[in-house]
């Protein structure tokens, strides 16, 4: 284990009913904004649930975060805090909803424009207001961490922020909400968590180290909770375990003592910045394809990752044929769950794809040093 | 995943030179209670490092904290903490420091007897002095949880405390600070780490969970590393990886959303209350001894035991085939590092074996329900 400073505090409250404890949780605060997205909460009952929650306090109403949330809701959630004297913002929803949470909680307490001081600049934040979540889905795992992505849709650009000041003090988790989940939600939700944990996996050092095991049963625990839950929408076991594995993929835990890629993320990110696809159906294209092309020198990782997470010996293959069988493999697995693999499966194709690629930032990370031509490679391989 | 509320707020710091960060992590604290064991921390240098980082700050001392700790001192460090009006304690060495430094946090705050009120009725806290740790040693995982065990010498009961007040603020783990812990100390950490992760691992629900998931890793990955750590103790690879792990074993993330046993635990117990063996020696005795007594019912969580930690396949076994192979796998572990397995390896005879069944609390677990003769059937196995 390579040296690391760890602190999360989040507060998690994981039931069936875990709602119900809101009223609680919520004690300390008045003036909350309730951040949400297009309304399904209000048809699956999640909203009623809430607003009992809230009983008592002023209440004010954020609604209508898209997928991939945008700037213009973030402005539009800082005037309303800084209007109604906010003391807590509580996110019910997904990921999107939780990062646009945390982007208005942060902004809020900012003198300057918060996308150029945080998300370009990467400025320090030194207050923010506090905020809570309750879950609705799975995969960002944004609910038991402290950062969030946004995108610009005036530049097209998808980015992340974060900061200790920004972890939840609660996030509620009800497995049982997944259960309305539609299909392909919950696949994304999945291929992003398994795509979070390889991000973090496949990144020095290869070196057997407690993180990475960590990330091995997680990745194990994915395959075989996925086919149960993409199967079954109610099986409870399944659906609690991939709820769990998503908070535990980018809580920080994962990552400790080594580097981080997110190298995939970013290639994804321009992706759905300018296709407004699912970040986890983007994920599934070009998490594969990237790791064909950064795949050299590391053989080893791909053996150990074949034995502890495919149950494959590779004691007899060579470098290349492990890292294409385990890359295989993981494709097999999305196409089995329903995501897909190729870009021409989202109806992209490469008209857009050199503009794509310049606007991508080039990474030097552990496994790769891409330039603008190398991400257009990659993109290209993905076709 | 059953539900679960899970915020483990302590703030690690973990690399060689961790020690370097006490200056900063201990500024808003000024009047410290600083606790340690034997004077091993002076030869070492600990000692030195540690005071550089308390310069400028008042600091009482309070020394002599013994293997298996005892209520005397901590009757002293309440003591000193009321005559000295500490507003911070810093435990530097290894659980033994550590829990005593929690049980000092609490009592001092307390009107009553911290013995009676805390460890024997477990009455709740609502005040605590902060505290911290530097860690020397690995085993205990003290310096991530809220709990603590404690020996009351007049009555022979060794048992434990627990409140959310009690975790550190923050905990310094240096993984070279391992590399003076004397080797049968080293194997005795080694030991109650994988008992950590047994207690919990072999309870219900025997379903595939993540909990259950991540202590497969983590026993597979003691078992890789204690080889190489027992070998040479300068391995800073297998050092840092067990001093990570034992942190994890029992820091709650293992026993999220199921049941915990700790009966191997409470059966130790009044084995070091009579006998002051380490810890962990008298884990490695008498947990595969208390598995053979209560494996029935449980073959399948046996079979993935064993598939999962040891690689090896158990699909041609029954279940007391797998949970006997399972059990003495364990043992050959134990002995290999260097553990006894029987009570006569400690000098241990069948003499007070009956006093001290009686002495030791029944107790009805998920996998067992223990009365004082079945307690007594377990010792005499072991013998």
């Amino acid at each position: 284990m390579d040296g690391f400073i760890f602190r999360n505090p989040v507060k998690i409250i994981f039931k069936e009913g875990a709602v119900e404890h809101l009223k609680e949780e919520i004690k300390p605060y008045n003036r909350i904004l309730l951040v949400y997205g297009g309304g399904s909460i209000k048809k699956t009952g999640i909203y009623d649930k809430v607003m009992k929650g809230l009983e008592g306090k002023s209440v004010t109403e954020l609604s209508g975060i898209i997928p991939n949330p945008e700037t213009t809701k973030v402005y539009e959630g800082i005037e309303l805090c800084r209007k109604n004297d906010i003391d807590f913002i509580l996110a019910v929803g997904g990921g999107s909803v939780i990062d646009s949470a945390k982007a208005i909680a942060a902004g809020a307490k900012l003198d300057g424009d918060f996308w150029d001081e945080l998300f370009m600049k990467k400025n320090d934040i030194t207050d923010a207001i506090p905020l809570g979540s309750v879950l609705t889905m799975v995969g960002t795992g944004s609910e038991m961490n402290s950062g969030g992505v946004i995108t610009n849709p005036d530049v097209k650009i998808k980015c992340s922020y974060g900061n200790p000041l920004l972890y939840p003090v609660f996030s509620l988790l009800d497995p049982t909400f997944t259960y309305t989940v539609p299909k392909i939600q919950m696949v994304s939700g999945i291929v992003d968590m398994f795509s979070h944990i390889m991000e973090v996996y496949f990144s020095l050092p290869d070196d057997d180290n407690i993180s990475d095991n960590l990330s091995e049963s997680l990745m194990a625990a994915v395959i075989r909770n996925a086919r149960i839950a993409i199967k079954n929408q109610e099986d409870y076991g399944a659906r609690s375990n991939l709820m769990w594995i998503a908070s535990l993929a980018i809580n920080g835990l994962l990552a400790l003592g080594k580097g981080e890629d997110w190298q995939s993320h970013t290639l994804e990110h321009t992706l759905s910045a300018y296709y407004h696809i699912p970040h986890g159906l983007g994920l599934a294209i070009v998490h594969p394809h990237y790791l064909k092309y950064v795949y050299k020198g590391h053989g080893d990782k791909f053996k150990r990752f074949l034995k502890r997470v495919f149950d494959v010996d590779p004691s007899e293959m060579n470098e290349d044929e492990a890292a294409e069988l385990a890359i295989s493999k993981i494709q097999d697995l999305f196409k089995e769950l329903g995501a897909p693999t190729k870009l021409h499966e989202m109806d992209i194709d490469e008209s857009r794809l050199e503009e794509m690629a310049m606007n991508t930032d080039e990474f030097k990370v552990d496994y790769s040093d891409l330039k603008h031509e190398d991400i257009l490679k990659i993109y290209k391989s993905a076709l």
